[in-house]
């Protein structure tokens, strides 16, 4: 018998959020899993690591079931690396963070604590899928999540991702049956305006809030924003190598050495 | 006379750090200053925004000069946002981020509150620079950057940059006539190897100190970090449109929609 495939399960949203405990129960349809998730909301945190303060980890058994969980006081990506470097006896054979409370497409790659945790398993070398549902909401409902998260980390084990590449998945919030497909997209460029509310406190002193409007710039067809507004799954492959390769040659014509 | 350039300066090491203090010192020599940066410390905050805690914002002066100042409670990525959408009276021509105490050469770009400052302004649309000093130390010596900085900051002005296209700026930390030159180059495959230094603290708990040893995975001599090690000041063009376009058509051939 083939051995099961050690999955790591992390997520940006705390080790109590329903969107996890949906990626747990999958995941323990396909291998052995172990949860190394923050002990709190990580949200935004962007690729933020944790190198002037300590990390706690605590042994918890939240759900039900066989696999291993543990709750850290850091962000995603530190709980990766605690993960792979301290907490797991072997090399997990995929490592898949979310679901997401919340759509991390676009722009929203850049931002998202989910996808870091992914990044910063693929910096490792390890097979990595960031999965979120496009609802903010703790109850959101994450029934029609089920079916493809088992599909994509299926093919990824099969075939697995080449180096340096992650997967960026996106789910409509919308009934099972009323999902198409999945689309494999790029990422749309898009941003967010935002304007900041200013207010007073309590003892005369200006703050503010951000908030914004996302705004999609990109009218293509093969974007992960197309694929969602038409009822799409949308799967993303992501790179952490950013050079703009394209405008080497470019900016070898300025005068920087003269 | 042309109107002079408004030159939006920010870091990530904080508003006191000399890093920023050398930066300020260059740009007013190029055009009108505004400061908007944290007020303490946020490396390796990666892109982090704040959006469920208030931002505060206090104008204030710290070196004699005309400049404008402000102290923010966010990180860098905020600092930028604020600075766009409520403080500046008008789009600024440039953002330059830095001088970071420390490399965010390769894969540190990722991890990079510089960085993601120069990225939130590209996002909006705005020319961006992030410069780092390959030295760790706040009491760093920037004088050999001056010139580099200046340089590199009036060829954007002159030539500006694609869009979706910032610069990542590194300095080897040498003498100036150790220096010999600026080379574009790309990101070099690189990783960090992290130890975890597990301790226990005054009332008998476990923690984690999180360190790593950079690990050069890349011997191309058009890196980063080659230039780095050859006495060169590294330009990269940086993007954040993360798709692994050549990885699509590999992704279309598998059992997604069985």
């Amino acid at each position: 018998m083939k051995k099961k495939p050690l999955i790591l399960v992390t997520n940006d949203d705390g080790i109590t959020a329903p969107g996890l405990r949906t990626l747990i129960e999958v995941m323990k349809t396909i291998g052995e899993v172990v949860v190394v998730a923050p002990d709190s909301p990580q949200s935004a945190m962007g690729h933020a690591i944790t190198i002037n303060s300590t990390l706690y980890v605590e042994a918890v058994h939240i759900d039900t079931g066989d696999q291993k969980e543990y709750s850290c006081s850091g962000t995603p990506a530190d709980c990766v690396k605690l993960a792979v470097k301290q907490l797991l006896g072997r090399r997990p054979d995929i490592c898949v963070s979310g679901i997401n409370h919340g759509s991390n497409s676009s722009i929203n790659v850049i931002y998202s604590g989910t996808m870091s945790a992914a990044l910063e398993a693929g910096i490792e070398g390890i097979p990595a899928v960031g999965f979120s549902l496009c609802d903010y909401k703790w109850t959101a409902n994450f029934e029609a999540c089920k079916s493809y998260v088992k599909t994509i980390v299926e093919n990824v084990l099969e075939h697995g991702l080449p180096n340096g590449v992650v997967l960026n998945v996106n789910i409509p919030n919308l009934a099972k049956d009323d999902i198409k497909g999945i689309r494999v997209s790029r990422q749309a460029k898009a941003n967010w305006e935002e304007e900041f509310d200013k207010r007073k406190n309590p003892q005369g002193r200006d703050y503010y809030w951000l908030t914004g409007k996302f705004v999609n710039l990109d009218n293509g067809e093969d974007t992960d924003e197309w694929a969602l507004e038409h009822g799409y799954v949308s799967v993303v492959p992501v790179q952490f190598d950013l050079t703009a390769h394209h405008c080497i040659q470019n900016l070898n014509s300025w005068n920087l050495n003269d």
